[in-house]
């Protein structure tokens, strides 16, 4: 079953709003085994909308569109789909009553532009909207599938799943599965895991294995086909094992787990609580923290110190110290740390001070030099880095730093055997 | 001057990476009135991207490919442009020389697979890498650019911008210029926008309007076509009066811009300081405030106060409060704003408590509930709403109304002439 993917909307080609439902597709469907070989982008017009369609139509035996199936006079995906397969619009009865019954909150008078979401190609089955009056659809062309839905994420997303995969799961009758592992990296350069690992990576037909560069790290991708998802599996494990072997604790997550829910696991599992004392990040490694189901097991809060008055009065950092060594420096991150530990009465806490930029930056201490410091009942550990790219990726790198210094740590400690914290 | 962007990368069809290259390309070429028509994400199979590339030859003028230009062997944009074409590649000495230079410090000896990179097809002028060892280049053939970067976001803006923009513009004949602006609307529903303006978008061909929706919020593109940019803006700017007129204070943002940005010129106009105390949030209003450069003129800090303990001891929040009402509930969101406003010295501090989910909700108080306060110096302001979506949405939706509450509250004290705060 090979699908392609085509994505209807100017403001996508505009860059004024980023493509995630492509993205998810594309993890929906390799989930499902359905092969996904392209995904086409095209705007609000309904000639290019309608040459995409029938261009897909000659390499792919389902076809997913989002967008363009609102009220709108740019929502032109139902009459898109219409052109290319030459079938009329029709009203759909049950639609026109659903959307009417929609819109008596909001707009009394339902105008005709309003009423032009109940029409679909003839023949087509509706698939019921949840959030709006843009109603999907799936329509059969010749042994072909055409799917449609709303562009809203969520809307796409629900639809994709309830209503879609399964109708393309039962027309897929190669049985093959594909399925695919991340392997998330901290520590190592692409090129470094490729020396390390080339030998694997060339003894392998399937799986077979791609280095992926990601915000803040690097992945390994480990991908096999087989007749079921068990065997997928069980190729994946062996790979996977070898690649652990080699590069050990660099591995730091897996598929869609994060650097934070690592480090949530490894405190709950040596039932420690943390606090932060953030200034350079400004919350967000608390954000990343807390964006964890569960996280308030081991999360008891922070201080987000970004004031210099704030270090001294909410973290008891010395006048002295920030006058003799500045906010940013080693003595600063050690004493918000000890500060954080203490004023939120915590196993650990991790402090963070730098530089972000634009401006700030000297001779000594460039944009991007960050300090960091973890403060256990034990010790007090430090570090810094200096870090390239604009403001957000400064901050962002920073934050994947702190989250795996704790991580490193908690690793550590765990193979002492939990002592003290 | 009409361009076609081709991303090339397995991992995007699997969605396994988001496509920022595809956004950050289509805001680009629109800012540069570079029309473009389609993008096309595949695989790295040599066929599909030499076959994608002979199908955007027949309608572009120019075409963009990103990713695929590294070492490894998926690595096949090179080879694909190079055999869609009908050229040779060649090695270039001076990326030999470069690639050499770059990798003495990590891979002493580069092998054949590495020296790949030093390849490009004959004709092709090299752009110099600067961040690893991928070269970009750009070639014409029969009239059409043809131009390759690297998948690596940074590196793809950077050619984007200082090499590949350039010559298209260059290349481009036709001068007319299309730009948009785009309105960003906080409070009111798609439908409820439209109703209030129908009558300007039904007035309107040049420029157009869309609606757009976006995370957290709803926005219209206007969008005008003009021989330059000066009478691009002109049109522009009369409908954007027009807007502005029958939405008013629903406008947060225009363009790239922010609710964060927007709140951080209120402040510095008003000359008044920021504190957060964020318990469902976990840092998140903190981070988003704070990745705003020059933020520290306005910004004091916070406290995530995410155990209710801390919230005692940093915001000193009653324990009586916590007990008969709860952490979330109106009289927590005071008493942690107020608290706020006190411990960090500011003139304004806002707080959030809620429930995030997926647990911890009851039929009273479910999940999405979140209470709001804004403490200043003459009153508090309380308010609570119930979101809806999974945890990473409801944080994000009470982030967004706790920025959109301060903004209201400095539009008015901004009207009233600057009332004590």
């Amino acid at each position: 079953m090979k699908c392609e993917v085509i994505n209807v909307g100017t403001e996508l080609l505009l860059g004024q709003s980023i493509n995630t439902n492509a993205r998810d597709i594309g993890l929906k469907l390799a989930a499902a085994g359905l092969d996904c070989y392209c995904q086409t982008t095209v705007g609000d017009n309904l000639e290019r909308i309608a040459a995409a369609i029938k261009t897909a139509l000659t390499r792919a035996d389902a076809i997913i569109l989002t967008g363009g199936l609102g009220s709108t006079d740019d929502d032109l995906t139902r009459d898109a789909v219409a052109a290319a397969l030459h079938l009329p619009l029709q009203p759909v009865p049950a639609l026109e009553k659903l959307i009417r019954a929609k819109l008596r909150d909001f707009a009394p008078t339902a105008t005709d532009k309003t009423m032009r979401q109940a029409l679909l190609p003839a023949g087509a089955i509706a698939i019921k909207p949840t959030l709006g009056t843009a109603a999907g659809f799936v329509v059969e062309h010749k042994g072909r599938l055409i799917a449609a839905t709303p562009g809203v994420p969520a809307e796409m997303n629900r639809m994709l799943e309830a209503d879609i995969i399964p109708r393309l799961r039962v027309g897929s009758a190669s049985g093959a599965v594909i399925l695919s592992r991340i392997l998330k990296i901290y520590g190592l350069r692409e090129i470094e895991i490729e020396n390390q690992i080339q030998d694997i990576i060339d003894a392998q037909t399937n799986p077979t294995l791609a280095p992926l560069i990601m915000r803040g790290s690097v992945a390994i991708r480990i991908s096999a086909k087989a007749p079921d998802v068990d065997s997928a599996l069980a190729i994946i494990a062996d790979t996977q094992d070898a690649l652990r072997e080699r590069l050990g604790d660099y591995i730091f997550a897996i598929d869609t787990e994060e650097m934070e829910s690592e480090v949530g696991k490894l405190l709950v599992a040596q039932d420690l609580s943390l606090a932060t004392a953030e200034s350079i990040t400004g919350g967000l490694i608390g954000d990343r923290i807390t964006n964890v189901a569960g996280s308030s097991a081991y999360y008891a809060g922070g201080v987000i110190a970004y004031d210099n008055e704030i270090k001294q009065r909410l973290l008891d950092v010395c006048p002295q110290t920030l006058l003799s060594h500045g906010a940013v420096s080693a003595p600063t991150a050690e004493e918000m740390a000890i500060g954080a530990r203490t004023a939120l009465g915590t196993d650990l806490a991790i402090a963070v001070t730098g530089i972000a930029g634009p401006d700030g930056g000297s001779a000594e201490k460039p944009v991007g030099l960050v300090y960091f410091a973890l403060a256990t009942a034990e010790s007090i550990v430090c570090s810094n880095r200096t870090f390239h790219g604009d403001r957000n990726d400064i901050r962002f790198k920073t934050s994947q730093y702190a989250l795996n210094m704790l991580r490193l740590y908690l690793l550590d400690r765990a193979r002492r055997g939990g002592a003290s914290a």
